[in-house]
């Protein structure tokens, strides 16, 4: 079978290796398709080097169905469509017993920590499987991981039906989180520099943004009715977000930490006992939410078609990154990882 | 009668003057006792001079009663021990009408945006007075506003009993603040690099650690078996405290913004989403948070013989300031406006 290799040194290869059964609480996945994530895109610029052990073979973005089930796994037949929940709490220490399993500090994460679905057949545990509808598209089935974690994230806003929302970043996750605020009754606007990233969050419906622009923050004044937004995500990374992000909220104003900041960022922490706003930090998703994800894939709320702008087949992995790498009219990138059917 | 002064520019006079009588709605307090808050400080070291109409009669922290109510005004009797809720919101905006009237962005507050307590006579409308108990030592009774805060910040903090708290800077509020987290059932350590503090912390039955000594987060880490913290506060306005207290967190952990912090602080953004860790907010108090703190007050658990190690009378403003600013064995400085008695 075709396996995509990840190398070391922003280098990817695709190879033939044997395919392996399923070991006992294992099952096997002929994969269909898997998306690539933005922590793949770090990992290939070696962001990550020192938690991936190379080779590696990325992906956790996926869809598929049941192949063969190991020993001692029930509840699961060949032909089954599935994804796969990645988190693997210790199940053991204070913050798993708390229930709060995905922030973990001994959590391992399939696709990092161990293999991926960038290839055609995917070994798991029976446990990490994840039910999909038997008449959802598989391509569409790849964008449940992604927005599991949107959900998560509006989930921690505690976003209520009728406040304001800014989303600081227009990529995928940023118009999914915008999709599950709008469907939690939210009213949202997106701030984005790229104009093919707003014309999509336009097309979609939502306000918009551009940060170069106008001040931000005097614009969501006035969109706000002068209060300022209940909630802001912040999901672009880039430093100068964050003070957008803090700037737009009212009193009391929350704001949900969704990007990877590398290093510090300088915030303005006097308007935050000044105005009691709240700074959520929000990392992957729970089981729960998962399944709220594959509903609302499911239900067409999703914009899939929107979302995915390119699907590559697996042995052009690296066309597939390079395309997720050049920005602009790209958003979310599937490997189409069962080859020619 | 006697008056305290604050005419910019650091300086403090003690003047006579002819006593009014309360106007409609108002009530005339007789000040027992006045305590300096930092903020006060802040205001002599002219860092709110753009707030600050001068001149000024500073003061909010206070006990006293009830001499003389004016027209309109039912259900107060001379002779009556109160003290004042300071905080005047709008009542009628979006924050206010959500209930987070002491965050509202027109509110005012007695003692900066109008006159304050450190004088003998005060007039104050009537709807600012909170009913002190009758056996209350009214120099006891000035620790109420700071305990609110105090109650404010703790509630804030959703501390649940059981949990570790650990407090940055152990000056009077983070005294409080302990001693209120403690009365909630959690298990406290306080940070603070004056010794004379930290003794009077350890007097308290607290446990502490000096931020210029060890690693202060590996000590929380020890301290909670290795979980790290479940709340930590920011009392000091440290730079560098800002990152001790997000380095002491557990995942999930949250910490309480209670420090003025005049500039931006780099913050850890990553350990945020990492750890899922929350920032809150904290300012002022509401009036239910004012009720509480009486009742702690009344209840004899608040050390005040601990915290107030400084009383000088009306007429020694400008010492009384000092001996606030010298720091080091000094808690919390009361003025004693009753006069001779």
């Amino acid at each position: 079978m075709r396996q995509a290799v990840y190398h070391g040194d922003r280098r990817l290869s695709v190879i033939d290796v044997p395919e392996t059964p399923p070991a006992a609480g294992q099952v096997r996945i002929d994969v269909a398709f898997t998306g690539i994530c933005g922590t793949d895109l770090h990992i290939l610029h070696g962001d990550m080097d020192q938690r991936v052990a190379v080779p590696a073979v990325l992906g956790h973005e996926m869809s598929g169905t049941v192949a063969e089930v190991g020993d001692g796994v029930d509840g699961w037949t060949p032909g089954e469509p599935v994804t796969v929940l990645p988190v693997l709490p210790c199940g053991d220490c204070t913050t798993c017993r708390a229930g709060h399993g995905h922030v973990c500090p001994r959590l391992t994460f399939i696709g990092i920590d161990s293999t991926g679905s960038m290839q055609q057949r995917w070994n798991v545990p029976a446990r990490a499987l994840v039910r999909l509808p038997a008449d959802l598209d598989l391509a569409h089935g790849a964008l449940v991981e992604p927005t599991a974690v949107a959900v998560h994230d509006v989930r921690r806003s505690a976003l209520t039906s009728g406040e304001h929302a800014v989303v600081v970043g227009g990529g995928p996750v940023g118009l999914l989180i915008a999709v599950v605020a709008r469907h939690a009754g939210g009213h949202v606007l997106i701030v984005e520099p790229n104009p093919r990233r707003r014309a999509v969050a336009e097309r979609l419906g939502f306000a918009t943004a551009d940060p170069a622009g106008p001040d931000v923050a005097a614009a969501v004044h006035d969109w706000t009715g002068g209060d300022g937004a209940a909630v802001a995500f912040e999901v672009s990374g880039a430093a100068a977000a964050v003070a957008t992000a803090v700037d737009c909220l009212a009193p009391r104003g929350r704001l949900v930490m969704v990007a990877i900041h590398a290093a510090p960022r300088e915030v303005n922490l006097h308007r935050f006992f000044w105005r009691e706003l709240t700074m959520l930090g929000a990392r992957l998703y729970s089981a729960d939410d998962m399944v709220t994800a594959v509903a609302m894939v499911a239900s067409g709320r999703i914009p899939a078609a929107d979302l995915i702008t390119t699907v590559e087949p697996l042995h052009r992995v690296g066309d597939a990154f390079a395309a997720l790498e050049s920005g602009a009219g790209v958003m979310k990138v599937l490997l189409d990882c069962a080859g020619p059917r």
